[in-house]
């Protein structure tokens, strides 16, 4: 038997701002519990950057002791410095996850988008709206990123439905509609 | 006044090896303490992977108490996907030192060796002989990668001889000369 109560924390990890938001999966229910964002372009030291990064994470995890982690992770990028800083955020943010013991889950942009609104190339407007509608949140910051992170812990909700009925459910909608009797 | 003892602790990181180097710095003379190298070949999850790095390096740290680290930081790489991974591998690395208040320097590889050997295209080989005879090593491991670490230590030693004098040395070989009075 599974744990009937798990949290989530969703992470999208990034050199200027990285964002999360948590979920509560109680049962197959989701609730939205918090979003947070990290601004790092006030800092010019690259390692003071990491640093925060590191330390938000781990803060966030021991606030909220999330049960795991998914991590939005582009595997394509423009050239090879931007995928360095990008690894080496990734990196950070993935080693306060591991030193905490929470399993880490990444998922690329296209497949969290494809999981919240059923269509890959949604924009970030559309992704947002979704998420307010799914997790009834009255209101979204102006800043997007932090429901990127949102996203990710949504999409990694969804994935565990897949793997546990062996269906690959494009979204929330398809995903009641298959399980009437399994939402609380 | 500086401390008059201090410990530089090297990496090279990598996604197949990770290479630990050792030194300590007693006032302006170096002495070869350590080497260490982490195998991650045998592992084959890319998390497994990280928390392994994670934990030697912290391990490392809470073992010999650094002052310093001096990371081996190629910022050029074949494609993105590789410079990904290793982002990652060296944001979890730093991770450990950022999370252990221990400040840390990255150096190019080129940098590395032209401070080593005074030749910034010298082979792995190279730098581990000159190595050798700088600090008196009897006996060098088969596998050159920890050397890579101990070299990138080694390197942060000479520049902060860069600093403190304002020159630029190529090598041991021109500190020693320039620095008569301030070796031991």
């Amino acid at each position: 038997m599974s744990k009937t109560e798990r949290i989530i924390l969703g992470i999208d990890p990034g050199t200027t701002i990285m964002g999360f938001g948590l979920i509560r999966v109680v049962g197959k229910r989701m609730e939205f519990m918090q979003l947070h964002e990290l601004q790092l372009h006030k800092y010019a030291d690259h390692y003071v950057k990491l640093k925060h990064i590191f330390e938000r994470t781990v803060q966030l995890i021991e606030t909220y002791h999330p049960d795991e982690i998914a991590i939005e992770a582009p595997f394509f990028g423009k050239n090879v410095q931007s995928m360095l800083k990008l690894g080496r955020a990734q990196g950070v943010a993935m080693a306060a996850g591991l030193s905490r013991q929470v399993p880490i889950t990444e998922y690329s942009p296209k497949k969290i988008k494809m999981a919240i609104t059923g269509n890959g190339n949604a924009s970030k407007e559309q992704v947002a709206k979704m998420l307010q509608s799914i997790l009834s949140i009255k209101e979204l910051p102006k800043n997007l990123d932090s429901t990127d992170g949102l996203a990710a812990a949504v999409c990694h909700f969804y994935n565990d439905g897949k793997i546990a009925t062996g269906k690959s459910y494009s979204g929330w909608g398809a995903f009641i509609k298959d399980n009437q009797d399994r939402i609380g």
